[in-house]
């Protein structure tokens, strides 16, 4: 390590650690009367949201919660789950944001390795919880989490329900100083092979995600993506990277927050109307739902702000979103990343330029927010050149990445290797800094020893008028290794097939943007595509599926 | 310290320390071609400014700069200073920006306490340099700075000049990651009594003011102080405390940079007009200069906001710059605090209520920014109520304040007496955090057992039309302690007595504003005010003056 000049502090003065407790300190100054609304049931000002976490921080500490502990919580978008997200680590325990969405198996394994203490279940999990609760190896104690008039419910060791327990509370409580490295937040991620794996995120991780994110400049009228005055719904379930960690930014810059427990498309767009929601993020299939709502589809978003992440953000459904009234951008992250990595934004001259030409900029991952450095490499580590076209594993720096997965050193030094953080995803990197992911390594089609995306292949299926959806994915293939193969969801009274699909991608082929191997052999119609428990296109689900169908030899398969 | 969970990282797993380097990434990703622009002289990219950074830390190198030697620069404001900024501190060197208004044994001095080992020197300062090189203990190596066109000068161990070699240099350097805690920046506040002291900021204090200063929301229409697309030019010396740190701030969001050069009011507003400048910040005094310069008379500067501090910002300026069309802002900051620790911002309860009212709370020092924690306190250190009237010492936690003075273990200690830093002011802190400067704690003024602020009072006096500029100090009384003196400048052509300025401040003791003990007893005429070096109210001076005038009987003072 160079030799630079460090000075010991002058006696008595304040080390500042980056703690979460410091997020909460400016949001209830600048807003106090601000609100955070739960549905149709719930809204309390900044200034109550401080005493309730204080409330919380107090019936954790009484139910015996300590420093080190790891509490889970398993609930809808909620108030509450905002609340544990401040008062879990302020008291220097672990907040554990359960994935419910995964199978009951799946949920068992990660409450045993995450060794949570403490359980926060909501009154819908109770029957999951219960079926579970027997192999828990950790668990010592539950809370009741209910929007329902019954405040108890069949829990082992239940401590009481989560809002009598706060009423009866002290909204005052003396949150500790400790190690800015202590771990704050923890979830699992779940990969293609093997069992979910745990990220966690320290309190320093955190604040720094937190101010950065605060700083990002958008491409949404050149301005910032979350401006005081904006009105924040999160639409990605909190317990995915605490919902993008946005409900940090928004409490520190005191945000009006509107959370809309479980997703149902008409109490969205009931407190969208209701509470003039600004800001969301979503990945692209809730905001497809939400869109073909039934009780939507006439509704105007105008005004709203729609960060999309998690999987790309196509042309079609951004201009399906325009003509709702809705701007959206997209954002590129991971759970591994806590999550923000880059965001679009339009630069004076892509503004100068043709809307067409800034559309393509605000759909691509975008430009890393500060701080963040990128690299492509290729399969042996050796950094590649960001000239827009090389295709190489996008590799990161930040400081605010899981530094390994929990008890998983095996894997955290595969995460880490050469010490840049593996995204598992193809992207080129162009002059500017911006970020196109072409697609994840392992979705790549290699075929005839060329290598096609296939997210840009689905996004040219995707602008074909009779589609709804698509997921294209590689199948083996004895003469060219592999082959792509299209699923897809057609518009009601629509129809189509392989040789149809071939004349729409033909002029693609002739402009050159994909070579004439990109063109599907094979499609199947379904009615539904696969998702995984995030909502992203569950490939490895397709894969499988489309294996099964070939050796059935199924009649719905359209081949060229 | 509290148990809590701290993980050891993952194999590989890269541990991000917060450099300054890394505010450099994503100014030119966001926008390489934006300029930073020197007066009428010079403008480039932010590629350009990146390529230039690495330019000088090789030259830096080459001329046998170290990690941990500091460095001083002797500059107006400048490109280069910008690139002093960046480059020294990120070869792990120490910049120390001098105060070239202090006076030549001041320099002196600090440059000997600081232990400088290698000077960049305006070709202005060549003669004050010249005058003190001799007595210098530590310094080995000059660098000539000038836009003469001679590139040379009389330096002792001149290694040559900076855009000379600086063109002769490699625009790629590789620089180093090493501790956080490093010290990056160092310079000198002069007190009261005594040599001026060092306060020294290190790299992780900087990125984190910079992270939250990019993340304020401030008063101007509610949106944040300073956004991607304004033009920013500053009119506080970058030697006094980085120019409040907001270069690091525009670079970080690749925002357009404007350089004075020394501040000459002519081409201030030319550059304004040229350049469209819309962000600046300043003392009061300069601005008043700035208003009345010949050429700026008539100048209609709409769209300009600016940010004030370093004094406080009375509504009779406020005003005089709106009838200009510039938006002021208060904030408020200190040498030892980097110096961001408030910013006015008007809430939605404000800006609900008449526009009086919010000029009340935008020339207020306004609300901490995130991170940043308050309090006031008495002579003992016990914490006083944020109720919006008590008075008490305002004290400081935040992640960017100096950890000490430079080799001054016992003034460290004095600042940071009980874990908090001691401002020296005094103040009011109401329910929602904002902060009311009231007067620095030895400018009150104590008669007859009453408090009176100094502050205060000059803005009440300010608001008579004769009055162009005012400065009320406390003189030595036998009956009262001590009594109010007003030294008051005048418009041109206007006069005001002892009398006349009663009657102005009858109304306010009236209302309630002030008590009647507070109405100066004596007044003088002058043609100017002093002011320290970095243009505040030089109160020590004026109360010297004043004895001299009181024991000379001076026929100019006027009595009530």
């Amino acid at each position: 390590m160079l030799q630079t000049r460090v000075i010991a502090p002058a006696e008595g003065a304040y080390q500042f650690p980056l703690l979460i407790k410091r997020l909460l300190l400016s949001g209830s100054r600048y807003e106090k009367t601000r609100e955070i609304v739960y549905r149709d049931q719930l809204r309390f000002s900044y200034l109550t949201l401080n005493e309730r976490i204080a409330r919380l921080a107090n019936v954790l500490t009484a139910a015996g919660v300590k420093a080190g502990d790891t509490v889970a919580v398993m609930d809808w978008d909620s108030h509450r789950y905002l609340e544990c997200m401040f008062a879990i680590p302020m008291i220097g325990a672990v907040v554990h944001t359960i994935n419910v969405r995964l199978s009951p198996e799946q949920i068992l394994y990660t409450m045993n390795h995450a060794e949570d203490r403490f359980v926060l279940v909501n009154s819908d999990f109770v029957g999951l919880y219960q079926a579970i609760a027997g192999q828990l190896t950790t668990v010592e104690k539950t809370l009741l989490l209910t929007d329902a008039e019954s405040k108890t419910a069949d829990l082992p060791n239940l401590v009481g329900e989560y809002e009598q327990l706060l009423a009866a509370a002290s909204p005052v409580y003396d949150f500790p100083d400790f190690d800015e490295n202590s771990v704050a937040t923890t979830f699992y991620t779940t990969g293609t092979t093997g069992n979910p794996k745990g990220v966690y995120f320290t309190h320093r991780q955190l604040v720094l995600h937190t101010l950065a994110a605060a700083s990002v400049t958008g491409s949404i009228d050149s301005v910032r993506l979350l401006g005081s005055n904006d009105v924040y719904m999160p639409i990605t379930p909190m317990f995915h990277v605490h919902a993008w960690g946005i409900p940090y930014v928004a409490t520190m810059l005191g945000i009006k927050q509107v959370y809309p427990g479980r997703y149902e498309p008409e109490m969205m767009c009931q407190l969208w109307r209701n509470e003039k929601v600004t800001f969301s993020h979503c990945v692209p299939t809730i905001l497809q739902m939400l869109l073909n709502a039934k009780g939507a589809q006439d509704q105007d978003f105008g005004g709203w702000k729609i960060i999309i992440g998690g999987s790309a953000l196509n042309r079609a459904l951004y201009e399906a979103a325009k003509a709702r009234g809705i701007q959206l951008t997209a954002a590129y992250g991971m759970s591994e990343t806590c999550p923000l990595v880059s965001a679009a934004h339009l630069n004076d001259e892509l503004l100068a330029g043709s809307e067409d030409e800034c559309i393509t900029y605000r759909i691509k991952a975008g430009v890393p927010v500060p701080l963040v450095e990128t690299a492509i490499v290729d399969g042996e580590g050796n950094f590649l050149p960001n000239d827009g076209e090389t295709q190489g594993e996008l590799v990161l720096r930040a400081p605010w990445l899981t530094m390994g997965y929990f008890r998983e050193p095996q894997k955290g030094a595969e995460l880490w290797q050469g010490g840049w953080l593996h995204t598992g995803d193809v992207a080129t990197l162009d002059s500017m800094g911006v970020i196109d992911i072409r697609d994840r390594i392992k979705d790549v089609i290699k075929t005839g020893g060329e290598w096609i995306s296939s997210l840009e292949l689905e996004d040219l299926i995707s602008r074909h008028p009779a589609i709804r959806e698509v997921a294209v994915v590689g199948v083996a293939d004895p003469q060219w290794g592999e082959r792509p193969f299209a699923l897809l969801v057609v518009h009601e009274n629509q129809v189509i097939d392989a040789k149809a699909l071939k004349e729409h991608l033909k002029p693609f082929v002739e402009l050159g943007h994909i070579n004439k191997w990109a063109i599907p052999s094979q499609i199947a119609l379904v009615t539904e595509i696969p998702k995984t428990s995030v909502g992203k296109l569950d490939k490895k689900r397709i894969r499988l599926d489309i294996t099964q169908w070939q050796a059935s030899n199924s009649t719905f398969l359209s081949t060229l």
